[in-house]
Protein backbone atom coordinates (compact mmCIF):
# COMPACT_ATOMS: atom_id res chain seq x y z
CA UNK A 1 0.00 0.00 0.00
CA UNK A 2 1.04 3.66 -0.94
CA UNK A 3 2.11 5.69 1.96
CA UNK A 4 -1.12 8.55 2.46
CA UNK A 5 1.71 11.59 2.57
CA UNK A 6 -1.00 13.47 1.36
CA UNK A 7 -3.47 13.41 4.33
CA UNK A 8 -0.73 14.52 6.35
CA UNK A 9 -1.74 18.07 7.71
CA UNK A 10 1.75 19.53 7.48
CA UNK A 11 2.19 18.15 3.49
CA UNK A 12 -1.83 19.26 2.55
CA UNK A 13 -1.30 22.88 3.72
CA UNK A 14 2.33 23.20 1.77
CA UNK A 15 1.03 20.94 -1.07
CA UNK A 16 -2.10 23.10 -1.78
CA UNK A 17 0.14 26.62 -1.88
CA UNK A 18 1.96 24.73 -4.97
CA UNK A 19 0.93 27.42 -7.83
CA UNK A 20 0.06 24.48 -9.70
CA UNK A 21 -2.50 23.61 -6.67
CA UNK A 22 -3.57 27.41 -6.91
CA UNK A 23 -3.49 27.65 -10.69
CA UNK A 24 -4.41 24.60 -12.05
CA UNK A 25 -2.49 23.36 -14.86
CA UNK A 26 -1.27 26.31 -16.79
CA UNK A 27 0.49 26.69 -12.92
CA UNK A 28 2.55 23.80 -14.42
CA UNK A 29 5.19 24.54 -17.00
CA UNK A 30 5.39 20.78 -18.37
CA UNK A 31 1.48 21.16 -18.98
CA UNK A 32 2.18 22.52 -22.58
CA UNK A 33 4.29 19.43 -23.43
CA UNK A 34 1.61 16.97 -21.89
CA UNK A 35 -1.57 18.43 -23.56
CA UNK A 36 0.94 18.14 -26.94
CA UNK A 37 0.94 14.37 -26.34
CA UNK A 38 -3.00 13.77 -25.63
CA UNK A 39 -5.14 12.16 -28.07
CA UNK A 40 -8.16 14.07 -29.57
CA UNK A 41 -10.72 13.89 -26.51
CA UNK A 42 -13.79 14.20 -27.97
CA UNK A 43 -16.50 11.59 -26.58
CA UNK A 44 -13.40 9.73 -24.53
CA UNK A 45 -13.77 7.81 -21.68
CA UNK A 46 -11.12 8.86 -19.84
CA UNK A 47 -9.71 7.86 -16.15
CA UNK A 48 -7.19 10.01 -13.75
CA UNK A 49 -5.11 8.12 -11.52
CA UNK A 50 -3.78 10.58 -8.80
CA UNK A 51 -6.04 13.05 -9.66
CA UNK A 52 -5.93 15.53 -6.44
CA UNK A 53 -8.37 18.42 -6.98
CA UNK A 54 -9.54 17.41 -10.26
CA UNK A 55 -7.87 20.30 -12.20
CA UNK A 56 -7.43 18.03 -15.23
CA UNK A 57 -10.33 15.76 -14.88
CA UNK A 58 -12.43 18.88 -15.69
CA UNK A 59 -10.14 19.98 -18.18
CA UNK A 60 -10.56 17.04 -19.76
CA UNK A 61 -14.40 17.20 -19.73
CA UNK A 62 -13.98 20.90 -21.05
CA UNK A 63 -12.55 19.55 -24.22
CA UNK A 64 -15.13 17.71 -24.86
CA UNK A 65 -14.66 14.28 -23.08
CA UNK A 66 -17.24 11.46 -22.64
CA UNK A 67 -16.70 10.72 -18.65
CA UNK A 68 -13.48 10.90 -16.33
CA UNK A 69 -12.81 8.84 -13.33
CA UNK A 70 -10.51 10.80 -10.53
CA UNK A 71 -8.78 8.68 -8.53
CA UNK A 72 -6.78 9.49 -5.59
CA UNK A 73 -5.71 7.96 -2.46
CA UNK A 74 -5.94 10.97 -0.19
CA UNK A 75 -9.18 11.71 1.41
CA UNK A 76 -8.81 15.35 1.42
CA UNK A 77 -7.71 15.55 -2.06
CA UNK A 78 -10.98 13.51 -3.25
CA UNK A 79 -13.13 16.29 -0.88
CA UNK A 80 -11.95 19.00 -2.24
CA UNK A 81 -12.29 17.60 -6.02
CA UNK A 82 -16.17 16.95 -5.53
CA UNK A 83 -16.50 20.57 -4.23
CA UNK A 84 -14.95 22.08 -6.76
CA UNK A 85 -16.55 19.97 -9.71
CA UNK A 86 -19.83 20.69 -10.83
CA UNK A 87 -20.74 18.27 -13.59
CA UNK A 88 -22.46 14.43 -13.42
CA UNK A 89 -19.80 13.04 -16.11
CA UNK A 90 -17.08 13.33 -13.62
CA UNK A 91 -16.60 10.88 -10.71
CA UNK A 92 -13.84 11.03 -7.88
CA UNK A 93 -13.26 7.96 -5.78
CA UNK A 94 -10.71 6.74 -3.23
CA UNK A 95 -8.10 4.41 -4.47
CA UNK A 96 -5.05 2.93 -3.52
CA UNK A 97 -2.34 3.03 -7.32
CA UNK A 98 -1.16 -0.16 -5.32
CA UNK A 99 -4.38 -2.32 -5.70
CA UNK A 100 -6.19 -0.37 -7.53
CA UNK A 101 -8.84 -2.72 -9.79
CA UNK A 102 -10.46 -1.48 -12.85
CA UNK A 103 -13.36 -2.67 -15.28
CA UNK A 104 -11.59 -3.84 -18.27
CA UNK A 105 -11.50 -2.40 -22.00
CA UNK A 106 -13.94 0.73 -20.04
CA UNK A 107 -11.48 3.73 -21.11
CA UNK A 108 -9.92 4.99 -23.84
CA UNK A 109 -7.29 7.06 -22.43
CA UNK A 110 -5.54 6.79 -19.02
CA UNK A 111 -4.05 9.60 -17.75
CA UNK A 112 -1.49 10.45 -14.45
CA UNK A 113 0.29 13.24 -13.33
CA UNK A 114 3.23 12.87 -11.17
CA UNK A 115 1.87 9.93 -8.74
CA UNK A 116 3.48 6.57 -10.40
CA UNK A 117 6.83 7.62 -8.17
CA UNK A 118 4.56 6.80 -5.06
CA UNK A 119 3.62 3.37 -6.82
CA UNK A 120 5.65 0.20 -5.06
CA UNK A 121 4.36 -2.63 -8.00
CA UNK A 122 4.46 -0.48 -11.40
CA UNK A 123 4.26 -3.50 -13.27
CA UNK A 124 1.31 -4.57 -11.97
CA UNK A 125 -0.39 -1.19 -12.22
CA UNK A 126 0.86 -0.96 -15.91
CA UNK A 127 -1.07 -4.30 -17.16
CA UNK A 128 -4.18 -3.06 -14.69
CA UNK A 129 -4.26 -0.45 -17.07
CA UNK A 130 -3.67 -2.14 -19.90
CA UNK A 131 -6.81 -4.26 -19.47
CA UNK A 132 -8.98 -1.52 -18.37
CA UNK A 133 -8.24 -0.04 -21.93
CA UNK A 134 -9.77 -0.26 -25.34
CA UNK A 135 -7.14 -1.35 -28.72
CA UNK A 136 -6.09 2.31 -29.75
CA UNK A 137 -6.64 3.40 -26.47
CA UNK A 138 -3.92 5.82 -24.68
CA UNK A 139 -1.62 5.84 -21.66
CA UNK A 140 -0.27 9.39 -21.06
CA UNK A 141 1.50 10.09 -18.10
CA UNK A 142 4.14 12.53 -16.48
CA UNK A 143 6.52 10.95 -13.44
CA UNK A 144 9.53 12.22 -11.32
CA UNK A 145 12.32 11.80 -13.91
CA UNK A 146 15.08 8.94 -12.14
CA UNK A 147 18.05 11.07 -12.30
CA UNK A 148 15.95 13.66 -10.56
CA UNK A 149 14.95 11.24 -7.58
CA UNK A 150 17.85 8.32 -7.68
CA UNK A 151 20.94 10.20 -5.12
CA UNK A 152 20.61 9.81 -1.65
CA UNK A 153 21.21 13.69 -1.35
CA UNK A 154 18.46 14.59 -4.06
CA UNK A 155 19.88 18.93 -3.99
CA UNK A 156 21.84 20.73 -6.02
CA UNK A 157 25.32 21.37 -5.51
CA UNK A 158 28.35 23.38 -7.78
CA UNK A 159 30.85 21.85 -10.20
CA UNK A 160 34.18 23.30 -10.26
CA UNK A 161 33.21 25.90 -12.36
CA UNK A 162 30.37 27.16 -9.78
CA UNK A 163 27.71 25.38 -12.33
CA UNK A 164 24.00 24.40 -10.54
CA UNK A 165 24.97 20.45 -10.77
CA UNK A 166 22.73 17.82 -9.73
CA UNK A 167 24.42 14.56 -8.06
CA UNK A 168 23.11 11.07 -9.26
CA UNK A 169 24.18 8.07 -7.04
CA UNK A 170 22.36 4.72 -6.81
CA UNK A 171 20.63 5.17 -10.33
CA UNK A 172 21.11 1.11 -10.77
CA UNK A 173 19.67 0.30 -7.31
CA UNK A 174 16.17 0.90 -7.15
CA UNK A 175 13.07 0.62 -4.49
CA UNK A 176 12.63 3.14 -1.25
CA UNK A 177 13.68 7.02 -1.63
CA UNK A 178 12.85 9.01 1.43
CA UNK A 179 12.90 12.48 1.00
CA UNK A 180 11.63 15.70 3.15
CA UNK A 181 8.81 17.56 0.76
CA UNK A 182 6.34 19.46 3.13
CA UNK A 183 6.75 16.48 5.65
CA UNK A 184 9.60 14.67 6.52
CA UNK A 185 9.77 11.13 4.86
CA UNK A 186 7.73 11.29 2.12
CA UNK A 187 8.05 7.78 0.51
CA UNK A 188 8.87 7.35 -3.16
CA UNK A 189 9.88 4.61 -5.59
CA UNK A 190 12.67 5.17 -7.85
CA UNK A 191 13.10 2.46 -10.94
CA UNK A 192 15.39 2.95 -13.84
CA UNK A 193 13.93 4.75 -17.05
CA UNK A 194 14.54 1.63 -18.61
CA UNK A 195 12.46 -0.20 -16.37
CA UNK A 196 9.64 2.00 -16.62
CA UNK A 197 9.53 1.81 -20.53
CA UNK A 198 10.04 -1.78 -20.46
CA UNK A 199 7.07 -2.29 -17.96
CA UNK A 200 4.83 -0.73 -20.92
CA UNK A 201 6.05 -3.51 -23.36
CA UNK A 202 6.02 -5.80 -21.51
CA UNK A 203 1.98 -5.08 -20.59
CA UNK A 204 1.64 -4.46 -24.40
CA UNK A 205 1.70 -0.97 -24.70
CA UNK A 206 3.17 0.45 -27.77
CA UNK A 207 5.85 3.60 -26.94
CA UNK A 208 4.53 6.59 -28.57
CA UNK A 209 6.86 9.19 -27.05
CA UNK A 210 9.24 10.37 -24.37
CA UNK A 211 9.94 13.06 -23.52
CA UNK A 212 12.19 14.63 -20.39
CA UNK A 213 10.63 18.01 -19.41
CA UNK A 214 12.47 21.26 -20.58
CA UNK A 215 11.01 24.84 -20.72
CA UNK A 216 10.89 26.79 -23.59
CA UNK A 217 13.47 29.90 -24.26
CA UNK A 218 9.67 31.83 -23.86
CA UNK A 219 9.10 29.94 -20.56
CA UNK A 220 12.96 31.55 -19.28
CA UNK A 221 12.19 34.57 -19.98
CA UNK A 222 8.86 34.70 -18.26
CA UNK A 223 10.14 32.98 -15.43
CA UNK A 224 13.94 33.07 -15.43
CA UNK A 225 14.18 30.35 -12.28
CA UNK A 226 13.25 28.49 -14.80
CA UNK A 227 16.61 27.86 -16.61
CA UNK A 228 17.59 25.35 -13.95
CA UNK A 229 15.72 22.89 -15.43
CA UNK A 230 17.84 22.61 -18.46
CA UNK A 231 20.48 21.54 -16.04
CA UNK A 232 18.86 18.07 -15.30
CA UNK A 233 15.85 16.48 -16.08
CA UNK A 234 13.35 16.54 -13.30
CA UNK A 235 10.04 15.18 -15.14
CA UNK A 236 9.62 12.68 -17.31
CA UNK A 237 6.51 12.51 -19.73
CA UNK A 238 5.49 9.61 -21.72
CA UNK A 239 2.53 8.14 -24.05
CA UNK A 240 2.11 5.16 -25.26
CA UNK A 241 -0.89 2.93 -26.59
CA UNK A 242 -2.53 -0.32 -27.47
CA UNK A 243 -1.71 -0.98 -30.75
CA UNK A 244 -5.52 -1.57 -32.88
CA UNK A 245 -4.65 -5.33 -33.14
CA UNK A 246 -4.15 -6.20 -29.61
CA UNK A 247 -6.12 -8.51 -28.34
CA UNK A 248 -8.70 -7.48 -25.98
CA UNK B 1 31.17 15.02 -40.58
CA UNK B 2 32.35 12.95 -37.86
CA UNK B 3 35.71 13.64 -36.35
CA UNK B 4 38.29 10.46 -36.86
CA UNK B 5 39.74 10.80 -33.88
CA UNK B 6 40.01 7.12 -34.22
CA UNK B 7 42.72 7.51 -36.89
CA UNK B 8 45.06 9.91 -33.94
CA UNK B 9 48.37 7.72 -33.18
CA UNK B 10 47.87 8.19 -29.53
CA UNK B 11 44.06 7.63 -29.49
CA UNK B 12 44.89 4.60 -31.34
CA UNK B 13 47.69 3.31 -29.17
CA UNK B 14 45.60 3.75 -25.92
CA UNK B 15 42.60 2.56 -27.46
CA UNK B 16 43.75 -0.41 -29.06
CA UNK B 17 44.80 -1.71 -25.62
CA UNK B 18 41.21 -1.30 -24.21
CA UNK B 19 40.60 -4.96 -22.52
CA UNK B 20 37.25 -4.99 -24.60
CA UNK B 21 39.77 -4.11 -27.51
CA UNK B 22 42.18 -6.90 -26.43
CA UNK B 23 39.50 -9.36 -25.49
CA UNK B 24 37.05 -8.93 -28.23
CA UNK B 25 33.43 -9.11 -26.85
CA UNK B 26 33.68 -11.12 -23.71
CA UNK B 27 35.67 -8.11 -22.30
CA UNK B 28 33.01 -5.87 -22.59
CA UNK B 29 31.17 -6.71 -19.30
CA UNK B 30 27.71 -5.12 -20.75
CA UNK B 31 28.12 -8.04 -23.62
CA UNK B 32 25.95 -10.51 -22.28
CA UNK B 33 23.20 -7.72 -21.91
CA UNK B 34 23.49 -6.74 -25.50
CA UNK B 35 23.63 -10.37 -26.79
CA UNK B 36 19.96 -11.13 -24.83
CA UNK B 37 18.88 -8.01 -26.74
CA UNK B 38 19.76 -9.81 -30.21
CA UNK B 39 17.14 -11.28 -32.65
CA UNK B 40 17.74 -15.34 -33.56
CA UNK B 41 20.96 -14.73 -36.38
CA UNK B 42 20.90 -17.74 -38.79
CA UNK B 43 20.95 -16.79 -42.47
CA UNK B 44 20.96 -12.91 -41.50
CA UNK B 45 22.19 -10.24 -43.07
CA UNK B 46 23.60 -7.81 -40.86
CA UNK B 47 25.06 -4.72 -40.92
CA UNK B 48 27.52 -2.85 -38.18
CA UNK B 49 27.78 0.81 -37.71
CA UNK B 50 31.34 1.38 -36.20
CA UNK B 51 32.65 -2.27 -36.33
CA UNK B 52 36.18 -1.31 -34.60
CA UNK B 53 38.55 -4.80 -34.94
CA UNK B 54 35.48 -6.45 -36.27
CA UNK B 55 35.02 -8.79 -32.85
CA UNK B 56 30.85 -8.03 -33.37
CA UNK B 57 31.28 -9.00 -36.93
CA UNK B 58 33.13 -12.38 -36.79
CA UNK B 59 31.01 -13.17 -33.79
CA UNK B 60 27.85 -12.98 -35.78
CA UNK B 61 29.07 -14.66 -38.18
CA UNK B 62 29.87 -17.79 -35.74
CA UNK B 63 26.27 -17.27 -35.15
CA UNK B 64 25.41 -18.26 -38.53
CA UNK B 65 24.56 -14.88 -40.27
CA UNK B 66 24.74 -15.31 -43.99
CA UNK B 67 26.92 -12.15 -44.31
CA UNK B 68 28.33 -8.95 -42.47
CA UNK B 69 29.33 -5.66 -43.46
CA UNK B 70 31.08 -3.66 -41.21
CA UNK B 71 31.42 0.14 -41.81
CA UNK B 72 33.95 2.19 -39.25
CA UNK B 73 35.20 5.57 -40.06
CA UNK B 74 38.64 4.69 -39.14
CA UNK B 75 40.93 3.59 -41.85
CA UNK B 76 43.37 1.66 -39.25
CA UNK B 77 40.19 0.00 -37.83
CA UNK B 78 39.32 -1.45 -41.20
CA UNK B 79 42.80 -2.24 -41.75
CA UNK B 80 43.02 -4.23 -38.31
CA UNK B 81 39.26 -5.93 -38.92
CA UNK B 82 40.52 -7.25 -42.34
CA UNK B 83 44.01 -8.31 -41.14
CA UNK B 84 42.27 -10.10 -38.48
CA UNK B 85 39.17 -11.78 -40.52
CA UNK B 86 39.30 -15.34 -42.88
CA UNK B 87 35.76 -15.04 -43.80
CA UNK B 88 34.28 -14.03 -47.38
CA UNK B 89 30.85 -13.55 -45.95
CA UNK B 90 32.33 -10.40 -43.59
CA UNK B 91 33.17 -6.88 -45.98
CA UNK B 92 34.88 -4.36 -44.30
CA UNK B 93 34.36 -0.69 -45.86
CA UNK B 94 35.20 2.90 -44.09
CA UNK B 95 32.25 5.09 -43.79
CA UNK B 96 31.28 7.86 -42.42
CA UNK B 97 27.97 7.44 -40.63
CA UNK B 98 26.78 11.52 -41.10
CA UNK B 99 26.78 11.05 -44.90
CA UNK B 100 26.05 7.23 -45.09
CA UNK B 101 23.86 5.69 -47.63
CA UNK B 102 23.09 2.21 -47.44
CA UNK B 103 21.32 0.31 -49.95
CA UNK B 104 17.26 -0.10 -49.75
CA UNK B 105 15.80 -3.50 -47.67
CA UNK B 106 18.86 -5.09 -47.96
CA UNK B 107 19.22 -6.02 -43.93
CA UNK B 108 17.43 -8.23 -41.25
CA UNK B 109 19.54 -6.79 -38.32
CA UNK B 110 21.23 -2.89 -37.77
CA UNK B 111 23.84 -3.22 -35.21
CA UNK B 112 25.98 -0.51 -33.49
CA UNK B 113 28.19 -0.99 -30.56
CA UNK B 114 29.13 2.82 -28.66
CA UNK B 115 29.02 4.76 -31.60
CA UNK B 116 26.31 6.76 -32.19
CA UNK B 117 27.55 9.72 -29.58
CA UNK B 118 29.94 10.48 -32.47
CA UNK B 119 27.30 10.81 -34.82
CA UNK B 120 26.06 14.50 -35.61
CA UNK B 121 23.04 13.64 -37.05
CA UNK B 122 20.88 10.84 -35.50
CA UNK B 123 17.92 11.19 -37.12
CA UNK B 124 19.13 11.02 -40.27
CA UNK B 125 21.51 7.88 -39.65
CA UNK B 126 18.25 6.57 -38.09
CA UNK B 127 16.05 6.87 -41.32
CA UNK B 128 18.98 5.61 -43.68
CA UNK B 129 19.04 2.72 -41.47
CA UNK B 130 15.46 2.18 -41.20
CA UNK B 131 15.35 2.06 -45.21
CA UNK B 132 18.03 -0.52 -45.07
CA UNK B 133 16.33 -2.48 -43.00
CA UNK B 134 13.46 -4.95 -44.13
CA UNK B 135 9.85 -5.21 -42.10
CA UNK B 136 10.52 -7.27 -39.42
CA UNK B 137 14.33 -6.21 -39.17
CA UNK B 138 16.35 -5.07 -35.77
CA UNK B 139 18.20 -2.52 -35.10
CA UNK B 140 20.02 -3.02 -31.65
CA UNK B 141 22.83 -0.56 -30.28
CA UNK B 142 24.55 0.89 -27.53
CA UNK B 143 25.39 4.77 -26.92
CA UNK B 144 27.29 6.23 -23.79
CA UNK B 145 24.32 6.91 -21.71
CA UNK B 146 23.34 10.87 -21.84
CA UNK B 147 23.14 11.04 -17.99
CA UNK B 148 27.14 9.95 -18.36
CA UNK B 149 28.25 12.43 -20.99
CA UNK B 150 25.70 15.46 -20.42
CA UNK B 151 28.13 17.79 -18.22
CA UNK B 152 30.76 20.05 -18.95
CA UNK B 153 32.74 18.37 -16.44
CA UNK B 154 31.70 14.35 -16.61
CA UNK B 155 33.75 13.01 -13.98
CA UNK B 156 33.75 11.32 -10.08
CA UNK B 157 32.84 13.15 -7.49
CA UNK B 158 31.73 13.03 -3.79
CA UNK B 159 28.19 13.93 -2.45
CA UNK B 160 28.33 14.42 1.55
CA UNK B 161 28.74 11.35 2.91
CA UNK B 162 31.27 10.43 0.95
CA UNK B 163 29.88 8.99 -1.61
CA UNK B 164 30.92 8.10 -5.18
CA UNK B 165 28.55 10.39 -7.51
CA UNK B 166 28.20 11.78 -10.86
CA UNK B 167 27.26 15.13 -11.42
CA UNK B 168 24.58 16.24 -14.38
CA UNK B 169 24.21 19.56 -15.72
CA UNK B 170 22.88 20.90 -19.14
CA UNK B 171 21.66 17.71 -20.23
CA UNK B 172 18.79 19.43 -22.08
CA UNK B 173 21.70 21.24 -23.90
CA UNK B 174 21.74 18.96 -26.89
CA UNK B 175 24.83 19.29 -28.99
CA UNK B 176 28.79 19.12 -29.01
CA UNK B 177 30.96 17.88 -25.56
CA UNK B 178 34.61 18.03 -25.72
CA UNK B 179 36.26 14.98 -23.79
CA UNK B 180 39.90 14.01 -23.24
CA UNK B 181 39.89 10.37 -23.65
CA UNK B 182 42.95 9.18 -24.71
CA UNK B 183 43.48 12.25 -27.20
CA UNK B 184 42.14 15.83 -26.07
CA UNK B 185 39.41 17.15 -27.24
CA UNK B 186 37.41 14.01 -28.60
CA UNK B 187 33.74 15.54 -29.35
CA UNK B 188 31.02 13.85 -28.91
CA UNK B 189 27.56 14.54 -29.76
CA UNK B 190 25.06 14.93 -26.52
CA UNK B 191 21.39 14.15 -27.10
CA UNK B 192 18.68 13.29 -24.52
CA UNK B 193 17.23 10.00 -24.04
CA UNK B 194 13.76 11.07 -25.16
CA UNK B 195 15.58 12.45 -28.58
CA UNK B 196 17.03 8.82 -29.05
CA UNK B 197 13.84 7.27 -28.41
CA UNK B 198 11.90 9.53 -30.30
CA UNK B 199 14.26 9.88 -33.65
CA UNK B 200 13.45 5.77 -33.76
CA UNK B 201 9.97 6.04 -33.46
CA UNK B 202 10.04 8.85 -35.62
CA UNK B 203 11.71 6.98 -38.29
CA UNK B 204 8.82 4.25 -38.51
CA UNK B 205 10.95 1.74 -35.82
CA UNK B 206 8.73 0.35 -32.47
CA UNK B 207 10.84 0.58 -29.45
CA UNK B 208 11.41 -3.52 -27.89
CA UNK B 209 13.54 -2.90 -25.15
CA UNK B 210 15.54 0.12 -23.07
CA UNK B 211 17.96 -1.48 -20.84
CA UNK B 212 20.31 0.78 -18.84
CA UNK B 213 23.39 -1.19 -18.60
CA UNK B 214 24.43 -2.15 -15.04
CA UNK B 215 26.04 -5.34 -13.42
CA UNK B 216 25.46 -8.25 -11.97
CA UNK B 217 26.18 -9.18 -8.46
CA UNK B 218 28.19 -12.34 -10.11
CA UNK B 219 30.36 -9.55 -12.36
CA UNK B 220 30.88 -7.25 -9.72
CA UNK B 221 32.23 -10.01 -7.29
CA UNK B 222 34.66 -11.14 -10.48
CA UNK B 223 35.48 -7.29 -10.72
CA UNK B 224 34.69 -5.26 -7.49
CA UNK B 225 35.57 -1.48 -9.37
CA UNK B 226 32.78 -2.36 -11.92
CA UNK B 227 30.62 -1.98 -8.64
CA UNK B 228 30.48 1.91 -9.70
CA UNK B 229 28.14 1.14 -12.55
CA UNK B 230 25.44 1.14 -10.09
CA UNK B 231 25.98 4.31 -9.20
CA UNK B 232 24.91 6.57 -12.51
CA UNK B 233 24.37 4.80 -15.90
CA UNK B 234 27.47 5.04 -18.19
CA UNK B 235 25.83 2.94 -21.07
CA UNK B 236 22.17 2.91 -22.91
CA UNK B 237 21.28 -0.54 -24.47
CA UNK B 238 18.26 -0.41 -27.41
CA UNK B 239 16.46 -2.30 -29.08
CA UNK B 240 14.20 -1.75 -32.04
CA UNK B 241 12.55 -3.47 -34.71
CA UNK B 242 10.38 -2.75 -38.15
CA UNK B 243 6.86 -3.52 -37.45
CA UNK B 244 5.69 -6.55 -39.84
CA UNK B 245 3.25 -4.23 -41.75
CA UNK B 246 5.46 -1.64 -42.13
CA UNK B 247 5.64 0.21 -46.10
CA UNK B 248 8.89 -1.25 -47.77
Amino acid sequence: MAQNIYDDPDFFSGYSQLPRQVQGLEGAPEWPAIRAMLPELSGKRVVDLGCGFGWAARWVRGQGAASVLGLDLSQKMIERARADTVDSAIEYRIADLDTLALPEAAFDLAYSALTFHYVQDFARLVRVIRKALVPTGHFVFTIEHPIFMAAAHPHWISDEDGRKTWPVNGYAIEGERRTNWFAEGVLKYHRRLGTTLNALIDAGFQIGRVEEFAPTPEQITQTPQLSEELERPMMLLVSAFVPASAPT
